[in-house]
């Protein structure tokens, strides 16, 4: 095996970036092949911010875009984020110009994934991502390569470490999503926008590239179903407990003969599942294949240490030569993404309603559960001061999504319910 | 990329062969690439053997050593088992012939990993061996190339099932050792000579092969401690019970400055841990590294399917073309393997005494403890009946081995100890 050096040009020195800036430096022969990999040159939004590692000897670009297109780099890491502008701008010309691609972007690969896999196997170039879903725990990785000789039928897990954060918070110290979102903002744990990652959009983004790795499919971040966990309430928390479940932001996609389903929801798993007990930012991932069964996966989602390791690992797998598409099958042969119809997704539920203080209410309900042929797994109702009512909770056996929703209309019109009625998905896995 | 199709000879043809002979001529477009994975060529034991999958129109051969060689297969699949013997003649053969290899054969890897590495680089073609551990989840090209950006410090699993499936059904149903092999052999779970899982082989062959994986130093399973489950107790996992533990074979490596220790021993995992939590045939790995923290992976460990899909996995994997050394590094610069010494071994341990019940007993052990400078964690002493004395069980603070040896010694002189103390550890992870 003859040695190489690999220059590395590098958009975006945020904590990722400021990470294999630090790790390349130190050990740039790092790879198995024996290669070396040396940062050649660099482009970010701040050129004199202070860093732990010292670029003044490293050539500098103020626009990522000719970077990427430079004939002095040998492969182009793309760690600027965002689904379009300059991110897509630069991995685009370096795939033009026949340069490999590593990039953290989960944002740009779970909306333009099918077109930038185009364009790297017409250059017959990689397109790595390892760090864009799970940080620095190899998911992509695993699904991409390992797992080919089965066929995947479900996916489930837990792919935000912030909203995993909140939710830990929100539970053992029982307060407000409002008030420990402050927190987490406050420590740095969530960003000042945190919409991205409490609205569910980052978990999409990542379970919807995990399903086109799993089933061959174009990634389609405009099909996945996504709900945050802004509206949980701390109510919620503590009633789902006492039926023995928690609380948790569960990314998940399955196929079956109908098509591909891709959602985000907050969801109850019972306790002692693994998914209910992935504390704090961990981030945590069930496979399931119809011959292997079933792998967990648990790791770290985020930090400069994990993800920049995966950024690594992507620059040693490009030094190997290897030639595969970038998805499950070639750009061309992706199957369309074929979203389930809401009445043939199924599963089970979780519903808290508010109602007055009057004989009849129970009857009421369960009468219209009964009418829609749903039917009744657990029933709690529980005195809490100041609801403004009495909540009552149930959880339903495997219903389809079109009844509940109609199930949830036909409640939310009876007298006695003061609210529409809280619905929370009980994870399948 | 052009379509090609190669043609693979599996000498071999027990549970993982069929699986394979199975998955291959249902799908044998299975890889990404868009190559095609026909087999061509066997070789088996017995040529009229009832199999799932006809191999009529399979060319056959009576010698695996001549099928490796043969020029009319382009990949050859070990599946005959044994470290030495025709598995490995034949794995040489083919390796000489520059032909790539995929095994499942543990012991061979872990014995004569090196040599065999240094064979398939000098021909320039891989050696992958994915099923050998962990069955169909994937430990090892986790470790091999998605976490070189890391610098793992340790691993610790589970990874023979049936020894997991044999402490767990002692467990749950109060039965001895002797009394739960016999229902696993007849109920196929357990070889008829069971001594490779129960004496804890298997699993160090396994541990080895990671430990390789991990640290870059050449496998050597002569290096590894080995501990059998035949010697675990009920009343010792009725004891850890109490203290809050329960009994696990747990295969483990760690780099310290000293060296590489890889060791198998019956280890107390606490209860809520990931390890303790694994039942049945289950196999489950933590990996500690230097950057990325932990990462656990759990699975099947065995099993047609995904054994099967494991090989099948690494013949894509060679489509691909990718060069990479087998282990972490060429053959010739692989670390020669430095075992740490028992006084630089460090870890918690758990004790179990039978006394004379009589006065002094604990001043005299406790006192035997102080003198060795082994500090006491918990301490229990709980009266079972016919046991032939007074059962006491303490468990330490970390302490060397090399101590533990010395107390353990010193213990048993004292006039009212009975018997030998026994030695359990307790899970450093």
């Amino acid at each position: 095996m003859t040695k190489k050096t690999w220059r590395i040009g590098v958009a975006g020195l945020g904590t990722v970036g400021g990470g294999l800036l630090e790790f390349l430096s130190q050990r740039p022969d790092f790879a198995p092949v024996g290669d070396r990999a040396v940062i050649t040159a660099v482009s970010a939004r701040n050129r004199t911010r202070r860093r732990t590692t010292d670029i003044s000897a490293i050539a500098w670009f103020d626009d990522p875009v000719a970077l990427a297109a430079s004939p002095d780099i040998d492969i182009f890491v793309e760690l600027v984020g965002g689904s379009d502008g300059p991110a897509k701008a630069a991995v685009e010309a370096a795939l033009k110009s026949g340069k490999p691609v590593v990039t953290a972007n989960k944002a740009l690969i779970a909306v333009h994934g099918a077109e930038l896999a185009a364009l790297a196997e017409a250059a017959g170039v990689p397109l790595l991502f390892e760090a864009a879903v799970m940080g620095g725990t190899p998911a992509v990785k695993m699904l991409r390569e390992a797992l080919v000789g089965d066929d995947i039928s479900a996916l489930a897990g837990i792919l935000n470490g912030t909203c995993n954060f909140i939710l830990s918070e929100m539970e053992s110290r029982g307060r407000s999503f409002a008030a420990v979102l402050a927190d987490a903002q406050a420590l740095g744990y969530a960003e000042a926008d945190p919409t991205t990652d409490v609205g569910g959009f980052d978990a999409a983004h990542k379970i919807s590239i995990l399903a086109a790795l799993a089933f061959g499919c174009a990634p389609d971040f405009a099909a996945a179903e996504i709900e945050g966990i802004e509206a949980v309430e701390q109510l919620d928390i503590s009633l789902a407990k006492d039926l023995g479940y928690r609380i948790r932001l569960i990314a998940s996609t399955e196929k079956t003969a109908d098509g591909v389903a891709v959602r985000v929801h907050p969801s109850l798993v019972p306790f002692g599942h693994p998914l209910a007990e992935t504390r704090g930012a961990t981030n945590a991932l069930f496979i399931e294949g119809r011959r292997i069964g079933r792998i967990f996966l648990q790791g770290p989602g985020a930090g400069a240490g994990p993800t920049a390791a995966a950024v690594a690992a992507d620059i040693a797998d490009i030094m190997t030569g290897a030639r595969r598409p970038v998805f499950q099958a070639p750009a061309a042969l992706l199957n369309p993404f074929i979203a389930i119809a809401p009445d043939h997704r199924v599963g089970k539920a979780y519903l808290r309603l508010l109602v007055k203080d009057q004989a009849g209410v129970i009857a009421a309900v369960s009468e219209t559960l009964a009418e829609c042929g749903v039917s009744i797994d657990s029933f709690l109702q529980k005195p809490v001061e100041d609801a403004g009512g009495v909540p009552i909770v149930l959880t339903t056996h495997a219903v389809a999504e079109s009844v509940l929703t109609e199930v949830i209309n036909r409640i939310e019109r009876l007298p006695a319910v003061l609210e529409r009625p809280r619905l929370l998905r009980i994870a399948r896995i």
